[in-house]
């Protein structure tokens, strides 16, 4: 191997700190980016700069200073992120916290296992102690479908809370965001705030209820985010809602609550923040996405790579690796069990704002179609399953291949922290090497597929699985290395699913 | 030099990782802890570990499993933060804010300079392109006092905004969220939310009128934070409000808008988000504070550095150190500025959740006795000012050096990050080492005061000093290394102050 020349030696920190500099300063310099508009200047020109918003809405009418050929790209980003409580033992307190918030019709959101559990022993110990007012659902249904989300808003409608509850795992506390929404818009049809194409993704222009998460795994920091996934069964897609006012007000993480996860779901919710990191860390930066928003309301919140979401992204990597194989071998290494579920709560801050990729994009159809009844080893339920977080790192060897041209300066830090010697590493050779440290570290936890065919997918799959990946646009939109035109970005997807077949 | 032991070698980040381990999860390893007790781990023994709050209050009653001579410790902290919108014509946006939210009458909070300059003009424009009714309060004082405050909320009151704007500096973010605070109370007592023991410190216990912030400098952070400083002129102190309640709904960071700054202004504002880093990082950990609040209402805002602070503290010390010197030195390096702005808000974020501790608490007798009337070179006021900034970091290199026997590690990393090669540094010399490299940062950037004997004290005025730092329990009780005794604390302050008289 012949020395690098661009790629910085050893400290990750210092290779951050430089890219940075590189990605959001100067001049192109990565192979793939063409186009000498790609990287913008922290501070253009004063005069033609500044951006005024326009007051009429519509994409095309944002673009002020741009022909229709030409979009404005977006100048500024935003981080909008809950209020975060951190402590073992810290679930006793939600009583005082309704309390204090006057709350006096609490809609309690879980789902019939977490039922059953400490997490819920200790809420409703808490709310009885204070005297709280509130009522439990607990049919949310793991990987909740649109009908199983109908169910639970025509639950929470005719309640009126004042206050919602989340104790559960992402598909609880997603519920529970969906509940809180269209019971503040009563009148609003199921599609109005569901994300573009499949919906019609209305801002939430008004302040929803107060939303109280408690997490009972480590995985999809959804007690830090305004996202709501779901299952609409008709167009056979994986979609939701997303928007920072769904986002809960106070997310309470307590170790306490994710020690009853089984090793397997450790596992898979594990391997979801370590691609939350991941894919929000290689995101096309903030400030080469199109079109800049109209209005500050319709700035998304996956809105590319930024110097915040850098920050939790990047350190949620960094302890996903030391601590998930940790987390999942000993039951008892509370440590690891504790930094898990930081790690998943800074990686939901970090995507949350920045936004997910391919891995995710690609999991939906993945885990929705499912063509031989896969169900995955350790998970207890009544009918297939790929769970989300092995249905998203199934995938990440081929991803990270694929995306390691756009930038690979960053993949390369990203290899680095799964403890490979960087010094030599060819700017050719860093998606290979990103491609091989993942895969690894996947075949080490153990009881991972070694690929999309290990899930029961085979060639004659890879044309549904495309079709099931395009309507993904809020995060194909962040891919790099994505070519605009339809059916090239047909024929990447196709390429990405085949390489995902197997892992190398 | 003989080889360190404890030290960690080279890379920053990962000195910072296993810091934290040694930190929040290992036993004691520190010299200066001789108190078994004083690390917890992360998850103690499942049945005595427990921690219910108690619904009576007082801080004796939090204590369920103690005596009175052992009070209960903190197991769990609270992150929370603002939401930050960053991005060079931001401001223009704000309008269309303010019409998002259906605002009505705003109060656009500001102070005479500001009134004049370019930010001003922008939101002048935003909000009369959009139609925004409201007033503009232009009598905000720099470093306000509790008279210029009761101007303020005398103003407000009868106008009854429904949204501020606040668009300035520090003392203007924080005159607006007093402003805020008194208006939404607007029968209570200028002493109930002052900070105890000062004032009776009762916690807001509502949310308070929607707060947008829009920084001119690059320096308090305040835009992300719930607290709000003043000089208490009665009692001759500083002292100010904290709760999470009065931190603004939206902090807009836009860098044209500090591009404004004199040198000598960034200069002071850039020393603030140095100590903001430098404190917050050091400050004793959150599961060391006493007690444990009896109501999750009563975790004070500044409750100690902990896991998420500490990734915020660490990268806005590393890009001030960066990024200071070339901020101050070419007024046209857009980069630098654009970052010190960030490393403000990150800084804000850290230390608004962890707190600071010694320069911040010895900074208000500083400013606030200014014996000889010492004004600032570069500062255009009628009056004499020791910039906030300025006597923060004046006492630094005494500070630190009394501090890092607390943990060497940290202020050993502290020091690597200024350059230090830290390689052969004995833990014994860690507190000089971090002194001289932050005595020359000083010195380098040119016009800082060699001590505070530069700014006209002499050993006459220590016990003065002495006694002006000592109300200030919220930030010393989050200082290492100081001692309960209040006889033993005003010695360790008095030598403080006699060490920071000039920089060695």
């Amino acid at each position: 191997m012949t020395p690098s020349v661009r790629v910085i030696p050893n400290a990750a920190t210092r290779a951050v700190s430089l890219l940075r500099t590189i990605q959001y300063t100067h001049p192109p310099s990565c192979p793939c980016h063409s186009n000498p508009n790609h990287h913008h200047h922290h501070i253009p020109p004063a005069p033609t700069f500044t951006p005024r918003p326009l007051r009429t809405s519509g994409a095309s009418s944002a673009r002020r200073y741009a022909t229709p050929a030409e979009p404005l790209k977006e100048y500024a980003f935003e981080m909008a992120a809950s209020s975060i409580r951190f402590g073992p033992g810290s679930t006793q307190e939600v009583g005082l916290d309704l309390k204090n918030m006057g709350a006096n019709r609490v809609a309690v959101v879980t789902d019939p296992t977490v039922d059953r559990l400490v997490a819920m022993d200790q809420v409703r110990q808490s709310l009885d102690r204070e005297g709280i007012s509130y009522r439990v659902y607990n049919s949310t249904r793991v990987e909740p479908k649109d009908s199983s989300v109908r169910h639970a808003i025509d639950w929470a409608r005719p309640y009126a809370p004042d206050v919602f509850l989340a104790v559960g795992g992402g598909s609880v506390i997603d519920t529970a965001k969906l509940m809180n929404l269209y019971s503040c818009y009563p009148d609003a049809d199921f599609l109005d705030f569901v994300n573009a194409p499949i919906g019609r993704g209305l801002p939430v222009d008004k302040p929803l209820k107060p939303l109280i998460a408690v997490p009972t795994t480590a995985g999809t920091g959804s007690e830090t985010t305004g996202t709501a996934i779901f299952d609409l069964v008709e167009r056979r897609a994986k979609t939701g809602v997303a928007h920072r006012n769904l986002k809960p007000t106070l997310g309470i993480c307590d170790p306490l609550n994710t020690a009853t996860m089984p090793a397997a779901v450790k596992a898979a919710s594990g391997l979801d923040v370590l691609c939350h990191a991941l894919e929000s860390w290689t995101a096309i930066p903030y400030n080469q996405r199109v079109p800049r928003p109209n209005n500050p309301i319709n700035r998304p919140a996956y809105q590319g790579a930024n110097p915040i979401s850098d920050v939790f992204s990047f350190h949620a990597l960094r302890s996903t690796i030391k601590y998930l194989p940790r987390a999942i071998r000993n039951p008892d290494d509370h440590e690891a069990q504790s930094e898990m579920l930081l790690a998943a709560t800074l990686a939901g801050v970090g995507f949350g704002n920045a936004g997910v990729h391919l891995c995710h994009g690609m999991s939906y159809p993945i885990s929705g179609q499912n063509p031989t009844q896969y169900r995955h080893p350790g998970y207890d339920v009544p009918h297939p399953l790929i769970p989300h977080g092995v249905s998203v790192a199934v995938t990440a060897p081929a991803v990270f291949r694929f995306t390691a041209a756009s930038n690979p300066e960053r993949h390369l830090a990203a290899a680095e922290v799964f403890g490979v010697d960087v010094s030599r590493v060819r700017k050719e050779d860093v998606g290979a090497v990103l491609a091989d440290a993942i895969a690894k570290f996947l075949a080490d936890l153990g009881d991972q597929p070694n690929g999309i065919k290990a899930l029961g997918f085979t060639s004659a799959d890879v044309d549904a699985l495309v079709e099931g990946t395009l309507p993904q646009r809020r995060v194909l939109m962040l891919a790099p290395a994505l070519e605009d035109d339809v059916q090239r970005e047909r024929e990447q997807l196709r390429a990405l699913f085949e390489n995902a077949m197997t892992h190398h």
